[in-house]
């Protein structure tokens, strides 16, 4: 099986010194290594009764690239860790769909684990790289005057799921549209590395949702986040609630400086959603008035 | 718990630009990235029964910096994922067991994942660091004429898996040390960065037993490594035959060019084991010649 997954991966971007075969794989490094490790566990983060083998590799890999994208990180390698219980026929499904997702994102499989165990059980950790410390972006750097945009629409990936995980299935076209961005999201790595070279000032993933996601730029950057709902672009049949509640849209929500903002609008397509100012926490602002606190579908 | 979790480690190496509350950490890099993932699942690779939290960190980590001494790289990063069953209250144990070995092997918990699961799942990618290639041994450079050593003793890990399996427990101060082989192995990074230097041709960590790991450096070279039992150093009160399938010694096995022996023995304290020989293969000669294919115990 080892052989198998080997001959379904191929090399990218030209690090690679050593990869399979070896105690441990080698690569040509760039001056800064930006890593993150993320697992996936079935029946909590996926379900194989909904998910194919190849969504279980798309979306493990999508969920580690993503935070490469929130940092404005080039992409580079991922090693990847497979718990398969005896009777899970899918690895190699399994790989060639998380190999589907490195060939559109160019990063490299370039190293892995494979062992058993009773649950299905995906960890992928990405390393990409940057020149320079300030081509990246992280959490802490929101102030107070700053703008506050994301990327895409929200709420359609909690849409597909509760969809996939009901009785009838995603019938029309918009439905199946849904269930698509939650089985195969595409982390926005153009966007947060454009978004980044444009002036950003801080830089998450919405993984959990923007209401909780939100608060930790907030509470890393030491300010307030101020959030209009009717601003919040939602995905279509989402309604604005649940667009600032449902998690894994991978999409990414960023703080610019006023005089910037023209050049985020370039870097990518933006829907600006609130400011930053001084206190702290978030705050989502209703029709009526701050709304009770909201919190994001926070993984399991 | 995170909070926990970040307050029990510490950062090394001078290389950390970015770790804790970002998407991904950031570290300053070396030329040559070495990258290893491991994963250990309760009840395939430990025992939540046998095994303290802190010893399965300290397994947990010890395995995959293994990976890196067999390479001869410096050590550098550890990103660890934590899956953890709803009851399992062991979570900071094991991260500061954990960080005991990565402060003795001078690495950096640099960032991590925890999700909630069926089984204790505890997997970690260690990225280590070489300033050139010639730093650094694979698995494919045996040659025939070259030496075959062992750092350590061998089957001491597998005697202690089964003392602590059994009814009786660790009785003697003998038992008690392998017990200790079995729980906290050492990974030999120090012996294998100075085997690098002395000039070997070949190296792997013996994780899964000699008789399995010898003939992967046998597979990759096309060599044949012939090995002679009597020669092979057991852990006190294990047989030759147990030393040769046992796992989980992370001992180093070397192949050295003959006029590198001295180097080699300055490098490290080395058993001589046998030769590499035109070929394929592992052969293993026992008293009355070459044994049956043995194979070493394999990780589930």
């Amino acid at each position: 099986m080892i052989q198998a997954i080997e001959a379904a991966i191929s090399e990218r971007g030209g690090r690679i010194v050593r990869w399979t075969g070896d105690d441990a794989a080698v690569v040509h490094a760039r001056p800064l290594a930006v890593t993150s490790i993320d697992t996936v566990v079935d029946g909590v983060h996926f379900d194989t009764a909904t998910h194919s083998p190849e969504d279980i590799g798309w979306k493990a890999l999508a969920t580690a690239l993503s935070d490469l994208a929130a940092m404005g990180a080039d992409t580079g390698e991922a090693y990847v860790s497979l718990v398969l219980p005896a009777e899970y026929e899918g690895a190699l499904g399994l790989v060639r769909g998380m190999e589907a997702l490195a060939e559109r994102c160019e990063t490299t499989l370039a190293g892995g684990d494979v062992v058993s165990g009773p649950a299905l059980t995906v960890t992928v950790a990405v390393t990409g790289w940057a020149e320079h410390e300030d081509e990246l972006v992280g959490r802490d750097g929101a102030r107070p005057g700053d703008l506050v945009a994301v990327t895409g629409e929200l709420g359609g990936s909690e849409a597909g799921r509760l969809m996939l995980a009901g009785e009838g299935g995603a019938a029309s076209d918009l439905e199946r549209a849904l269930v698509g961005r939650h089985l195969r999201p595409l982390p926005r790595l153009a966007e947060g590395r454009a978004l980044a070279a444009a002036g950003a000032h801080a830089m998450i993933d919405l993984s959990d949702g923007l209401a909780t996601d939100a608060r930790h730029v907030a509470e890393r950057s030491g300010v307030r986040l101020v959030v209009r709902l009717e601003a919040v672009p939602t995905a279509p049949g989402v309604s604005p609630e649940q667009a600032v509640t449902g998690g894994d849209d991978y999409e990414l929500l960023v703080t610019v400086p006023r005089e910037r903002r023209e050049a985020a609008e370039g870097a990518a397509k933006l829907t600006w959603v609130g400011e930053v100012s001084a206190g702290s926490g978030l705050v989502v602002l209703g029709p009526d008035g701050p709304l009770a606190a909201l919190r994001g579908y926070e993984h399991a």
